[in-house]
Formats: structure tokens, C-alpha cells, sequence
């Protein structure tokens, strides 16, 4: 450990809390910073490891906690319930994020850069233009990648002008055509089969303070719904059970269709109207709400959370 | 007030956080924003009153609080106790500060730009930079005195190599010599037969949630200590008197002698004692604290008190 400054993104993993990690690391390192070690903060991902294969990056090192006052950048989340384990004792030296600001608080003035775009990775793009490094075709390709998965190729509410125009720099870098490649990504990534309804919770879960509550709000992106139904029933089960582990209110999780720019979202807890009462919604019959043309945890369903529980 | 989007800084305000609220509207408006208005959380002080004197700025409305839902944005301080009353309720569009990060919460995300520099202006300076243009003379002029007011004319451990290479470029512009300029700034607002002890405490006071305390730190600087010992007694009584008026803790006011690199923090609060222990200190007879070498607030003073009081 000794010196490294390690570079990390939100607990579960996803590609733009990885690949932002690695780009801005490599970043740091252009541009003469030594002992930069990116990491992620648990098992990666189907679709980063695809995304790291396709453009042969390596894999980062799994960071599971760190020691007091380690020397530590966050990337992509700014709140500690969703960091690695210690990092509310770690030295924070700077934060790029993405996400609405949850109250974090620093002994000593930081490097804080959030910016309301698509991904964390616009943000880590915009920083090799600011430094006139041009990055390698390998970061190009992945920092490309995690705009389009935050952004569902553009789909996603959260996506702005700034992302598109970035995203088509890194491809004309990288050699792909955005949407085709895109597409191929989220393929990689999205067969049911291949999938424990475990996983399916935990592969973009991220937990949040509203009000009185702990609120778990997980999010899986499938091309098309076809095989869903056969796995319903498991996942509602493992949706309870994982809630009861976590000490959660309520644990809900977005199962959105791609193709369709559509989400259902799983609720999971003791007074499930309450979630659909935060959408104007009433619960389906399975202990869901229908919430066609959201896409975006970010955008579309933790302020509505929020503003329901916090008031 | 309708659509428009005020820029400001702290109550109290000081040169820092009125020029780098008049510098970042100007910067939104040159780059195609309509309807910002910069303002001033109070009286200005009067050494913003000479700076902006000095080079033909004029004075910004003061805001003295907002409505629910007024758009904001907020420079040189990210704290809502800090902020005009109301901006707990504000829509936050941005914030630009140098300070360490106290619990800010939104429910979107915003821009926050925060670094680790010596004033809020070294920022906004860089975002002109960023996107072309170079201040207009007066605009440069104001940015410089803020940083030198900020940096104690770069001689402050809060200064940083990027203030002083961007104080340079402004001084090119503006045309006037930074150590020149410097001392005739701070001798225009130093002298101590101009002000009322109430001045002295408030022209730069802030606030700090540390622990379970409310605790103030306020900082006057002189430029010799000539006439002090004569308006210390009044200044304590005054000090004791404010203290009870907003239900601080401990309000400590740093007397820094920029010629003598000295500051001398007095202290006011029922246990004086716990202040002087934080610097590892023993408190003088005058019920203060002697802190040779100290100049810088931040850096020097609030990270000592939010240590000992936050453990």
C-alpha cells in the first residue's frame, strides 16, 4: 500500500465507476503523478468485462477496504454508504462525479469536480482536453463505452450535449461506431439466463439516506423482457431476503428495457404502496410500478424517492 | 426577481466572495446567460469597497435572503449556515469555492466545482481561460485583489504555484504590480481609528457547525499592530456581547499582523481554555491565543478547531 493513491468508484461495481477509475489513473499518470493504482470496489460486471476485453484493457484490482487515512480519489459517487468499506477514515484528495452532492464533509479544502452530465467518464474526457493529452485508443474506447451505458446510447434523460460531442471524439479515436457498438455492449451484457437473480440485484445497486430510511434502488438494463417472467418469482424472493440482509426500508429495483424506454420497478419492503405513491403511481399486482419512459435511476426515480421520503 | 439567477457569496461578505460573484457573472454573461446577477450577502467591507473603487466596478445589490426556489449560485462558501438566509429552500444551479466541503446536499445533481487553491477567484479566473476569454481590465483587476486579499499577498500557506501564475497573467492585464497594489489594499482597510469593534468582528466572520458547537472565527487583518492595544477592551466586551447575540459556542476573532506574519486569536466563550488546547497551546491572560506564523483561516485555524472538536 505505503504511498499508492488509489482511484475507485461506488461499491457494485458499474462500467462508468470502472472505466472512469482507469481512465483517470492513466490521466494522473500522463500527466506526472506516480503510485496511482486504479481499483474497483467489487467484482466487475458482465458488461465492463466485456467492455475491458473488447479494447484490452486489464481488469483493476477488487478494492474491499482501505486503512485510515489512505490516500484515496473517488470516481462516480460521492457518499460513503456506496464507497468502499473505511473510506469515510481515508484521505480523500479529490472527487469526480456525476451524481446529485449527499453530504459529504472534508477537514480540509478538496479537489471537488461534479458536473450535471451523463457519465463521470464525460467528465474524466473533458479533463485529457483541458490537459491536451489526446487519450490511447484502449481509453478512448472505454471511456466511450461508460457514456453509452450511463446514457443508454443517448437514450437516457441525463444524457446532454456535452456527452454526445465527447462520445463522438472518443469514437472517431477508437475506431467504433457508437450506436452499432453500443447495442453489442448492452447484448453482452443483458441475457437473463446467464444470470443469478443475485446478481441481477446486486450488479448496480447502490444504497441511499432518505429521510428516516435506508433505500436500496438496483438497476437492470435488458434488450427486450423475453424470459423475464421465468425468473420473476426467484427474484422477488432473493429481492426480500437481500432487503431483510441489508437492514433496508425498502429495496426496489429497475428492470428496464432498452428497447422499449420502458422500467418496471420491483419493490421490495413492508409498505410497497409508499414507493408508488412517489410516482403518482398505484402498485401492480406484483408488487411493482410501471414507470414507461424511465430510464435513469439518476433522473427519474431517486429524486422522486427523495422528495416523497425527505419531503 | 423572476428568472433571474443570483450569484453570491458569504454573509459577511469579504473581497474574495463579492468579486468572484461580479467576475462569474460577468464570465456567464459574456458566454451567452441572461438574467445573472451578481450580488453581496451584506455591506461590503472596505476593502472590497476599495478594490471595486479602484477599478470602476460597481457595487452589487445586496441579498440579504431568497425565496423558496430562487436560482443560485453559490461562490467562495458551500455551507448553508454560511449562506443567505433561504438558500437551504434555493434551487442551486452551481457552486465555485475553495473551501472544505461541509454537508452540502441536493436532490439533483449540480455543478460544484471546488479546488484546493488560494481564492475563489484563481477559479473563476481559470474558467475564463477555459473558455477564451480574457477578462476585461477592470473584471482582471478585481480577480487579482481578491487572491492577493485571500493569499495575504501570496504569503499565506493557503497560496498556491496556480494563484500566483494567474495573478501574473492578471496584473499583465490590469497593469498595476501585485506587491505594490497589494500593501496600499491592505493599508486602505487596516486601519484600526476607522472601525467599531462590531466591524471588526463581523466584516469577516464565519460560521461552523464542529461537533455539537456552533463556533465563529472571524479574522481582521492589519498591517502593524499601531493602536490595538486601544480598542482591545471594547473589542472584547464586543466580542463576549456577539457571541450570546447568535448562540455561538466560542467566537474566536484572529488578529493577524500581516507585517508580522502574527496572529493573535481572542477568544470568547465560557471554557476559553478547549480553543487554546486545539493548537496545543495555553491561553494568554488577555484570553487569547498567540499563533506566530499563522495567517490563514482555513488553513491554519478551522482545520485545528474541527479536529479537536470532531476528534
Amino acid at each position: 500500500m505505503g504511498d499508492n493513491i488509489f482511484v475507485v468508484g461506488h461499491k457494485s461495481p458499474d462500467t462508468d465507476s470502472v472505466c472512469s477509475a482507469i481512465a483517470l489513473a492513466r490521466l494522473m499518470e500522463l500527466t506526472g503523478s506516480s503510485n496511482v493504482v486504479p481499483c474497483s470496489a467489487g467484482k466487475i460486471n458482465k458488461e465492463t468485462d466485456f467492455v475491458l476485453s473488447y479494447f484490452g484493457i486489464p481488469v483493476p484490482q477488487v478494492l474491499e477496504s482501505v486503512e485510515a487515512k489512505q490516500k484515496m480519489i473517488l470516481v462516480d459517487h460521492n457518499e460513503f454508504g456506496q464507497a468502499v468499506a473505511g473510506t469515510d477514515q481515508a484521505q480523500l484528495l479529490k472527487v469526480y462525479d456525476h451524481h446529485k452532492i449527499g453530504g459529504l464533509q472534508t477537514a480540509d479544502p478538496i479537489y471537488i469536480r461534479i458536473e450535471p452530465v451523463g457519465s463521470t467518464c464525460t467528465i474524466v474526457a473533458k479533463a485529457y482536453k483541458e490537459n491536451g493529452i489526446t487519450p490511447e485508443k484502449g481509453i478512448a474506447g472505454i471511456l466511450l463505452s461508460a457514456i453509452l451505458s450511463d446514457t443508454v446510447i443517448f437514450k437516457s434523460p441525463t444524457c446532454t450535449e456535452l456527452d454526445k460531442e465527447i462520445a463522438a471524439d472518443l469514437a472517431a479515436i477508437c475506431g467504433v461506431d457508437p450506436k452499432t457498438y453500443g447495442i453489442e455492449m448492452f447484448k453482452a451484457s443483458s441475457n437473463i439466463a446467464d444470470r443469478t437473480p443475485q446478481s441481477m440485484i446486486e450488479e448496480d445497486l447502490k444504497a441511499f439516506t432518505m429521510g428516516p430510511h435506508k433505500v436500496g434502488v438496483g438497476q437492470v438494463s435488458l434488450m427486450g423482457m423475453d424470459g423475464f417472467e421465468d425468473v420473476r418469482a426467484k427474484l422477488t424472493t432473493e429481492l426480500e431476503n437481500y432487503k431483510n440482509s441489508q437492514e433496508m426500508r425498502y429495496l426496489c429495483l429497475m428492470v428496464t428495457d432498452i428497447l422499449a424506454d420502458s422500467t418496471e420497478l420491483l419493490v421490495s419492503g413492508d409498505t410497497p404502496e409508499e414507493i408508488a405513491k412517489a410516482f403518482g403511481k398505484t402498485l401492480t399486482a406484483k408488487n411493482s410500478v410501471d414507470l414507461p419512459g424511465v430510464l435513469s435511476r439518476k433522473k427519474q426515480v431517486v429524486p422522486q424517492l427523495t422528495t416523497y421520503f425527505q419531503g
